[in-house]
């Protein structure tokens, strides 16, 4: 594809990461996550030029569609969802490469007809064989689909080429169940072969703070147990469960974000830093860090779960979790949950780390906060600086993603008062290139094989390991506390930190 | 006056700094400084409620003026030249006690005035005998009046009242004629009752410079030779002499500019915390970092003059140094400097300090850079990193106060391309109080004894000790090297920090 190409970015034309030739096949291609992630992402990708001329993709779906009508499907959903503008040549080229096979995931007909498929792209696009397999459907369904692939024969390329199997979380539900889910599809593909997406490290800013700490000097002199009081890493949402009833209940907030999203923000903020920015070094040191991580001895202090009930958000009443459509009135989800963790190592020892997540929260936003011990010692007068907090860095994932320092500064005037001020670095007035889509970010980097941004199966087990032991107390102890939807969550968690003398940050 | 006072900031609130019974004697009040900064900052304190209501101000002059003459020249002055917005009913409270005595410098008739009309408003307007003096004359002046002082009795209050001596610099021009001019102060003021008023000293981010360091934690573990690789401070003007080459001539920037306000803004940057911020704390922290300032070996390859040529500066064409009025053709007076110090002590040996200063340059900027070694080790390709410069924390003295860091940060995109970036903290943003000009500042602190921002004597000798080789070596090699007006000064100042293999930022 043409390097002069307009809507590459600056560090596409330094180093022009182009997938070389592939397909992918998307099993559960009719599915909310297919057309508003996955087909723009697929365009915006080709449109960028960074897609191989021959890219094929093939929906796999219990539908009685033709080609044409999923070509339709995934066109009315570029037009709705692409990041980048609809240009005609760049939809002719990728479109030819649309096919669709109809099917139940335990037809074997259907698998032959994708066989055929494959080798039918193979020699009319030249897609070499390399295929990625995207399994966008529930997990009860992942031991069906990779056992297939694998009696088809479509699991393993011929020669030098390549097959990759991509899926979503929930990858289980604890330890036990994640062990048997890894089990099942590394019977079938190799674990290098095997991308998990957590779209929360395709966010540019994620990315950063690897960025942040170590292509400085100024960050990490100070990013340990001597400078650092704690930590606080937050993903709140304003949103209730929407139409996800079927998958949440039961699940909770900690199953569905801590276990994930926040264990791996928190591994890339207390990492050790890797002797490489390749995915093999950092496995290795996110999973010491994640290994290193315990939870404290009484649960009961140090966990706090919460349910939302009725409430105003954004001017709008809004039900309470019980009162969803799809939600037993007597359901024990947690929709709120906050964890004190510590992690055992010379680096962090001895400062906690603040994990919480909610739905139905005051605003919308994910962050890391790392803040920073008082000054040991003031040569101000203590009037003076009665109004000052405590330095801290923020890495802000979402919205408005940027970096913030927080700090003390003279008040303009004839006495030496000190107050906290920020100052700002806002990704969006920094750079005019607009940041990709996290999909399109995680999509390349599987038909690249790229695995940095993917967790391993090491991680996810490590993580249920933290997690286990909070959903069983949780389980044998009492239900959620109530919280008005709107607010920041149950008093306990107010609590929770007030007792260690600290307090939650209102991002 | 009330404590209601809108005009009265935050930091009023909190600690009413407010003046006591006291007065103003200016001598050489009929000068530009006194007209510009003086009048106006009386009026200013006065508007925000920070003098007490008997203040009195008196004028010393070789006019013909009555006490009606010197109120409209105050009036006009204040009106000109006031920051805050003019009230009739302050302007009448203070403008009773204004006073004007005609008179030169020698005429014992003058200073028998002034002691009567000190012992009047004494009475009139609860003055209280507390008188500081405002030495607004050239240097060579000083003698007389401060031995006129002294001869009338008025050096010295009677009881606990106040008597004190405000003087601007120059302070000398080289140590042994400070030495003489300390000395014959001293003859007659205590050390502590005189103030050498550098007006940079009162500007609100040369202050933050100490609330930045030590209020804060995230700054102070960086500030030291393990982490920061140089320091630069430059205070760069885009005028020439103006009306000021009768003073300038023969002086040059290096005595006018870094002999003070730069080695002020060293010893900040580079003390040590003082065990509190009172003047007597602060004086041991800067004279012990001022005593640990040495210069290089070689004078030649490590410090730099120049002399602007005409050129063009904001479109307008501009004359070069020796075509301005009043100064010789062949003067070899430098309008710009460059030294390279060192810091011998063991928080920041092996640190050079680089101190730039100079007229009808680029732009009028003045700024402290603490620039950070690299990264030692990058985890990230060199391709990846190669436009990435050094982490500098800036603090921006003028104009657009505040404080900048510049560090690395991931471009948006699908590879891991690092940027430099800056994020800002404005003090104009962030407070909605207006930052009272430096001399408000320090008046207030005269008459309040608050000795904090003023250089002692020490330390000006100090500073002369570091300048005085430097000038030497000056008057016996060569002249300086001519730069066009608008330029960044001349190339050996470029060439002297390429040698060390650093450049100059460009602010």
């Amino acid at each position: 594809m043409s390097s002069s190409n307009p809507l590459r970015d600056a560090s596409d034309r330094r180093l022009p990461r182009i997938a070389g030739p592939s397909g992918l096949v998307i099993f559960g291609v009719t599915g909310d996550l297919s057309r508003k992630k996955l087909m723009p992402a697929v365009y915006d990708l080709a449109n960028r030029g960074l897609l191989p001329p021959g890219f094929s993709l093939v929906g796999f779906a219990r539908r009685d569609w033709e080609d044409q009508d999923f070509c339709q499907v995934v066109h009315d959903a570029v037009k709705e969802n692409a990041r980048t503008p609809f240009r005609e040549e760049v939809w002719q080229q990728l479109s030819q490469g649309f096919r669709f096979v109809p099917g139940t995931f335990d037809d074997d007909e259907a698998f032959r007809k994708l066989k055929s498929t494959i080798n039918e792209l193979d020699k009319a696009r030249g897609t070499g064989g390399n295929f990625a397999f995207y399994l966008s459907v529930p997990p009860k369904f992942f031991p069906t689909v990779v056992r297939q692939l694998k009696e088809h024969g479509l699991s393993e390329g011929e020669g030098d080429s390549w097959r990759r199997a991509v899926i979503e979380k929930p990858f289980g539900h604890d330890l036990k169940s994640a062990q048997e889910l890894n089990s099942v599809i590394h019977q079938v593909f190799r674990p290098a072969d095997v991308f998990r997406i957590d779209h929360y490290l395709g966010k540019e800013t994620v990315q950063n703070i690897l960025a942040l700490r170590f292509a400085n000097t100024m960050f990490e002199p100070i990013w340990n147990r001597s400078y650092v009081d704690h930590v606080q890493i937050t993903m709140a949402e304003d949103i209730g469960i929407g139409g996800r009833a079927g998958y949440y209940d039961g699940i909770g907030a900690a199953r569905d974000v801590i276990q994930n999203h926040l264990l791996q923000l928190l591994a890339l903020t207390a990492m050790e830093e890797p002797s490489s920015f390749d995915a093999k070094a950092l496995v290795t040191e996110k999973l010491k860090v994640l290994k290193a991580v315990q939870l404290p001895g009484d649960l009961g202090r140090h966990t706090v779960r919460g349910q939302y009930t009725h409430g105003w958000q954004g001017g709008e009443e809004v039900l309470g979790y019980c009162e969803e459509e799809g939600i037993s009135s007597d359901s024990r989800t947690d929709t709120y949950a906050a964890i004190k963790l510590s992690v055992d190592n010379r680096r962090w020892a001895g400062v906690p780390f603040y994990l919480r997540t909610g739905k139905r929260l005051g605003r919308r936003v994910t962050e890391i906060a790392v803040v920073f011990q008082r000054a040991p010692y003031s040569p101000f007068d203590t009037t003076d600086t009665q109004e000052l907090g405590q330095n801290a860095l923020v890495v802000r994932v979402q919205p408005d993603e940027g970096v913030t320092i927080r700090f003390g500064s003279k008040v303009p005037g004839t006495s030496m008062e000190i107050r906290d001020v920020t100052m700002d670095f806002a990704y969006g007035e920094s750079f005019t290139t607009s940041s990709p889509e996290a999909y399109e970010r995680l999509l390349l980097d599987v038909l690249l094989g790229d695995a940095n941004l993917f967790p391993r199966h090491q991680e996810v087990e490590e993580s249920w390991r933290i997690l286990d032991p909070v959903e069983e107390y949780w389980d044998t102890h009492g239900k959620p506390e109530e919280y008005t939807a709107g607010t920041w969550g149950p008093r306990a968690a107010d609590e929770m930190l007030a007792r260690d003398g600290r307090s939650w940050r209102r991002p």
